[in-house]
């Protein structure tokens, strides 16, 4: 233990400014997950955060250094784990208890650089079927700008 | 800083054996950027490694808890980070001088689930023009599985 | 001539009610092509018609046997040149002066059997670029029923 | 039924020597189906000729202008017919009796113009799971050009 607190003070002694700011957003959102407010490393490590109702799943994170590719913009994979999210989280609160959903097929278009802030994914229901799901997904910014838009497919399949 | 380090040793603190791993790989991995082993936060914090020759581009990160689902199982939208990373390395390796490549369409089946230690996806290139690409990835298990397979469109733009 | 015009009475001689209906709907449609009313012998077999205004592009076809698969439904293939028609017509029509635009990408996602006389696809534009046009298309019945949801990339070249 | 013989003989008179030769494809191929050569209208009409073995499928029609869009090549929507029919000819192979295989998602990209006389869509499986099934297509020339790349589910079905 005493090990690992000397190897971050060194990490922390060799730091840039960039690298405070990760250092900083990572452990307060390891420690919500030890808290109970993040279910999952990755959710903690993207500061995830859920809305779901009835029709729609909205699912945000913030638009750090954290998610950049080599070109410093949010990399393609990352609004892919945003809006498979989204998509996600709304195909299992159709499902019937002991039911989970599970992607199937995911088809995003890039559309253009997401440059807010915040960025948020929605989702909403296409066909609800019985063993399957299509979903549709969006991230639009504040301002209006398309991201990228996606389906999903999803398959019904009972809980392990 | 010493409020970040005391924040640190509380998080060890109150850490599980899962907490304690996770917290060993991001600082190593962290520390590994800072002396230049990664390019990205992203890309230390899932631990990707890469090869790339004429045809060939091969991203590989561990199969850990830092990228599980809520069902313990990878996160689609992890995979999809994986296979655009390989091809996208494949797609700028491609460019002319100047030039850099940005996906605008990938579409990814999820066909099983990766159960080993390690997840790799291979890119390769199916139409190689003069402002557009066209690439498959595919993540498969040493065991011979097949865990996904994607196709990318890629449009190829001056860098700025 | 005499030959084929011989050959056309021995098939109608052979016909069954819904060869003639065949039959029927195909020389009505190839005799308006002649008259200038559709401008391809497939859309003439299709008996395609076209809407278009600022916002949208609506292309329909009777569904009728001649579109059928083995299954006796409307094929798939069918409805993807409905929706690619659709498409293409709008994405043409934002085109400037010499140039047209190309499907570089079309992704659907089937959701139930078209069920009703007439087969509506309906498409608008997600993404206009300088260079790339990303459109949605819709498959809806009037009774509401989505049969078909769809995403297409176009790609604006010169023409030759 | 002498008035549509009549309207052919009208038609055949009207003809210029492209209108002839699609007349003149057309009877050949419905004569044929009557005799039971093809099993669809839309097969007949395409000349559409499969080959199917334990690993691919592989069909094929005629490269005349029937199929061809406004810009005289090969309309995207007809490609995805051969394709589709190629994947679900191996699909419904592999069902159990009794089953069938339904296209669920349909994915195309577009790589080149197809110039040669006949075009061959290959269809392979890549999952063939006990619910659904994931088959890859690919339609390339002899000359070895790649025309289009597509990958396709399959969801299987009680037959009706």
């Amino acid at each position: 233990m005493n090990a690992l607190i000397e190897q971050f003070a060194r990490i922390v002694k060799n730091s840039s400014d960039e690298d405070i700011d990760m250092l900083t957003d990572y452990l307060r959102n390891f420690e919500k997950k030890q808290q109970g407010a993040f279910s999952t490393y990755l959710s903690a490590s993207l500061n995830m955060t859920r809305k779901l109702d009835e029709q729609l799943s909205v699912v945000s994170i913030p638009n750090t250094p954290f998610i950049h590719n080599t070109m410093a913009i949010p990399h393609g994979g990352i609004l892919a784990v945003l809006i498979d999210t989204a998509m996600g989280t709304l195909a299992n609160s159709k499902c019937p208890e002991g039911f989970s959903a599970v992607t199937t097929n995911l088809s995003i278009h890039y559309l253009s650089v997401a440059s807010e802030a915040s960025i948020s994914a929605h989702a909403r229901i296409i066909r609800n079927g019985r063993q399957t799901m299509v979903i549709e997904g969006n991230i639009v910014q504040e301002d209006g700008r398309h991201i990228a838009t996606a389906t999903g497919s999803f398959f019904i399949i009972p809980k392990k």
